[in-house]
């Protein structure tokens, strides 16, 4: 697996700082577990508020805590002066969403300047459990001098 | 395009049934608004609280209801005795989520005997004028004779 | 549907001469049928050579169609001095690979700065049918000022 | 990472004998290197004529041998009667296809009854050193009893 330079010292800093501008994780309960060069966990508690018909957690959901640790574990190798823009993603749901806790692990397979293609694994948490329920494979675009963008 | 049969003459009722027992969509705030054989359409409207760290709609949030569009555009060629799981999607970010509201318009693609194919666009509404934001491509599954999956 | 703008007058020829130097295109017996601003065909001939253990057309074949269709639906819409490179693709197979020959219809969705967002569906030619056998949704980059990099 | 049972006591056998029937195989002069349950090796040397404009592997040839060893390595897992198909799969193109040769290297993520999730990495070799040039994420589907298909 590769090994990564942050492209940022303070990256630790700045990605918990923008993780707190992302209303949408609150409204989910989401938390930033760790924070690493090119990687980056995010955890949230199974709410019934969240689910489906079948009231397993919505796919929708799995992916928004997935696409946000992607997004931050390609932010901690992006420069100073770069914000994180997600261009796409593609999810396979292997198990229902059932759980008591849900932990999205990203990890960056390529920072390159311009794209960043980084996986995701969610795993649903049952007492000392994990089962594998969910992967992600998406890009992540650098984004530089454009006006109102920053992370 | 194609042209389809309904799988169950009371597919109407039973998507919106369905519909409301998916909590997420209540907790989002999105609404079903048209259903028909293999189109569904859901809305959302605009609001902070599901935004990412720039003030767009997370994309989480706009996958949620292009997946439950897709699932509900599927499940409406589907026997009566049949649930619908996600099995899989992909989607493109085209612009960021901005605007006062969002459509997303699901369509199958090819409905087979156990997996549909079927993809939803995002339009984002700002006035009178809409602008083509997101896109999914997904698979969903026919799921019969399983254990407390109805739908 | 978009309307686009060619990126330069001459992307025709332009498309056309790239195209001829992609040797895998000659490998496969594949041809340039129709070049549009935004949009491009390639067709096929069924091959025996080209198949998988079913006797049904590779996955990859029909892959390599349409990626080179999505790719030059990208490049009508570039600047004169730009190149292209696929970033990523996904696809659906929805019904197997057979037929007398295959046409790739590219089109692009949205054409940004730097990443383009297109799909292609194939179709599989059975006398004067034709049959929806593929679809992929891709993004394509931009490359300018990359050293040995020309389309 | 999940250990594997396979499904079949002869899988190696009848894999290779599969493969040996993928006409695609031998067009591209692809070789199966390793079998072993839930993971499949597939090995393809540098060849001018399997390039796209820019002289680098056409996606469409790295998507091959990815796809192939996706779908092998769901079959190790799958019962005696059953047989492989894709039904979708995304890529990421991490950089470009140059080198001596490219191994792609596929393991079973998640086997289900009917879905099977895989990945596949391709790396690029050169010398002695490998770089990770592609990755696949897809979705296989055991087909049993359906006319015609075995494998």
């Amino acid at each position: 697996m590769a090994t990564f330079q942050p492209g940022d010292p303070a990256y630790d800093l700045r990605v918990r700082a923008s993780f707190e501008r992302q209303s949408m994780m609150k409204t989910l309960g989401a938390s930033l577990e760790r924070v690493a060069p090119g990687e980056v966990d995010i955890r949230l508690g199974f709410r019934a508020d969240l689910t489906q018909q079948h009231g397993f957690l919505h796919a929708g959901v799995l992916t928004s805590i997935a696409d946000s640790a992607c997004g931050y574990a390609a932010l901690t190798l992006m420069p100073k002066d770069a914000a994180v823009l997600t261009a796409e993603f593609k999810v396979n749901l292997m198990a229902p969403g059932a759980g008591e806790a849900f932990v999205a692990r990203a990890r960056v397979l390529k920072a390159g300047r311009t794209l960043t293609t980084c996986s995701a694994d969610v795993f649903a948490v049952n007492g000392g459990d994990e089962t594998h329920v969910f992967t992600m494979l998406g890009t992540l675009m650098t984004v530089q001098k454009r006006a109102g963008l920053s992370d």
